[in-house]
């Protein structure tokens, strides 16, 4: 006999937690479609110098990476960033630029398994290359604040900067030097609190009147993003960073979702290859959450396989986090865990009784689950109620049925085929 | 500068075949979850000793194996069969039976790269595990039918056989330890000919009568399948495998679907564990496609990790030549290869018009792709048109707008937001 376990860090996923994770994923793939954002796929393993470019560090440490059988340096893909650059080098004359893509995958990362950490986990990228100006910035911001809207998640802030802000108020500063060591360190403000990041900035070799001066620059006042950006247009002055933040404002306005955004000199997201807007998400009512939807823009994504510049601003949803707002919302996406919409019992003296009656009910459009085993009754209403599903149709005589409900326990009798599709799903 | 190739046998999806997959495999999801069948997952890493079970041979040498940082030999999956196996044993207090489970995803095999056979490719299985009777045996036949009919793939014949049928015949000829040789020569029927298989079960050591004898059997009149029902229930009487087709045939009369179907024992399925009913797909007009959707029972699946006796049936769908005959058809739905259903053009002189108008739509329920870029007109309207968007709408001005329409270029004025949902999504 074998053990029949998975390895550590890798998960199974139960049909309740799949189909949940189906209807978020089919969700926001209805909202990038109406964008107009096309999807794409990418080979799970690639060659190992591909993955990495020119990196090395930490990611090298956690990739699956081995020889093939053919001898070649192999490695199963850590993110869809990179293999997105990849794709649109390797590509470039099939795909028609603006290039808006979404994917959604899963993919591998050998690192420490903790809580809410794991080897093996989805991603769910949209992007758009090809062009750098407001409107695409905006856009991508449009997008997110559709899909916070429209999965119900309660109130938002969409927390926008922009790197060149940061970096032009270092120069100003004379620690341009220091400036991916300062933004790191600023990343962790929710995390360790400003006296943690103060720490970390004098560690980095910052005086006190520099620690002091950006510490007064990530507390900028952030209640609008109109004020912020009237402060910071102050600062300094009509800089490109500013002309683009202000049409990226006229946008907003024009759509009528200002409101829900603001400008906080405190995001950076970490990594190096941002090189413009950078933004995060914050759940008003579910701060311990995090950042549901974070991204930015990158202007030198896929240099590293292609002399064409191809300037880039993209998102990633953070399905783990989505859910566990969700969860706590006590949200129908993650309540409701059940394709089917009635169970048929079966009926010993008629074996053709249960697939024919099922068959007619799908007919109508209902999601009919006929119930296939050898059971008695009171296990066939067990199995619906473990499945979560609404409804058991159970026969009367001749054309009509008993239906009973799973949650009240109440029975509806003599119900044509017509009126249980009526019954169990209205909205058709 | 990186060469951003892909592995040999690997694959990029573009748009418009990732399109084309996702809504053939969203149609197909549909119609499972109409049975009750319900989604899993798993990883796609996992022990070898997990994946390999018994086995080794040709499996073990086409496997993506190698240990992994920590020490631990592991292996990429090869099917979704064995992960099956391994989840139903791993969960089984949490699953409730007839446990009825799809599962939709990548699976890879080092083999030799020809054409249509990838390293990495997506496979479509369904099945029910748990029951041994024939009303499962019939519901994965009718989802058969269901798949068949829905995608409109012409007229087909679901051809169905049952290994313990054949095992009887030989015992019969006295030939029983050769069963495995037999079953595998009659297999490649369709590929080598009636002469081809003669051959090889000579050279298995059958003799010129025995021989004779096996190809008559698989030979025998399949017009109708209660025809051949009767021929065969004259040569093994009342079994029970002729009782579980005889209960089987009951059902598709029941539902009506008795003429798509023949008994034809000619099937037999390569592999090993199957050991009950097997089935193969034939489209009537597209022969060379090949099965489309093939499978059976096997009542032995998780033997090696559970003592938990548990049958089951199931099947597979094979999407490349799903796709294959699609495309021959020239059906809707590996033509019409876009989501967006309008593109809405940019304007120089409002930055926030674009954005704002599809933003109406899509309150609408149109999918509306606003443009980006800072191209002209004209590279605009090809943008379109390279996508596959049927219309593009731009300004006229204040309320109203122009709409053309790509395929026929002509231009219809003065129409509403409402107005332009009506024209390009009538269904709405």
């Amino acid at each position: 006999m074998i053990e029949p376990k998975v390895l550590k860090g890798f998960r199974d996923s139960l049909p309740q937690q799949e189909i949940v994770r189906q209807k978020l994923m089919a969700k926001i793939q209805q909202i990038l479609r109406s964008f107009g954002f096309v999807p794409i796929d990418t080979p799970a393993l690639e060659y190992t110098e591909v993955l990495l470019g020119k990196g090395g560090g930490e990611t090298d440490k956690q990739m699956f990476r081995f020889t093939d059988n053919g001898g070649r340096d192999v490695a199963m893909r850590f993110d869809l960033t990179v293999p997105l650059a990849r794709y649109v080098a390797a590509n470039y004359s099939l795909l028609s630029f603006p290039f808006k893509r979404y994917h959604m995958s899963k993919v591998w990362r050998g690192e420490k398994p903790q809580k809410g950490r794991y080897r093996e986990f989805w991603q769910c990228d949209f992007d758009m290359v090809g062009v750098d100006n407001a409107q695409s910035d905006f856009e991508i911001l449009l997008l997110i604040h559709t899909c916070l809207s429209q999965m119900k998640v309660g109130s938002f802030r969409v927390c926008v900067s922009h790197r060149g802000l940061l970096n032009t108020f270092l120069v100003g500063l004379g620690i341009q030097d220091k400036s991916q060591d300062v933004l790191r360190a600023i990343d962790k403000l929710n995390k360790i609190g400003r006296d943690g990041v103060c720490e970390i900035l004098k560690e980095d070799g910052l005086t006190e009147d520099q620690t002091a001066k950006v510490l007064d620059f990530i507390s900028i006042d952030k209640t609008s993003f109109e004020n912020t950006l009237s402060i910071l247009e102050k600062m300094f002055g009509q800089s490109p960073e500013i002309v683009r933040l202000s049409q990226i404002l006229t946008m907003m306005k024009a759509c009528g979702i200002e409101k829900d955004f603001c400008l906080d000199t405190s995001i950076t997201r970490g990594l190096d290859y941002y090189t413009g807007i950078v933004y995060e998400t914050l759940l008003l009512d579910m701060p311990q959450i995090g950042s549901i939807c974070s991204g930015g823009r990158y202007n030198n994504l896929a240099g590293l396989y292609t002399k064409e510049n191809l300037p880039g601003v993209g998102s990633c949803i953070g399905l783990d986090r989505l859910i566990a707002a969700l969860e706590e919302l006590k949200s129908p996406i993650v309540t409701d865990s059940a394709y089917a919409d009635v169970m048929v019992v079966s009926n010993k003296d008629d074996i053709a009784w249960s697939e024919s009656v099922a068959m007619k009910l799908r007919a109508k459009g209902v999601n009919a689950d006929s119930y296939v085993g050898e059971k008695g009754l009171g296990q066939q209403f067990a199995y619906a109620e473990k499945n979560g599903i609404p409804y058991v149709v159970s026969s009367q005589n001749g054309d009509v049925f008993s239906v009973k409900e799973i949650a009240t326990r109440k029975v509806t009798d003599g119900l044509t085929i017509d009126q249980i599709a009526k019954l169990v799903k209205p909205e058709l």
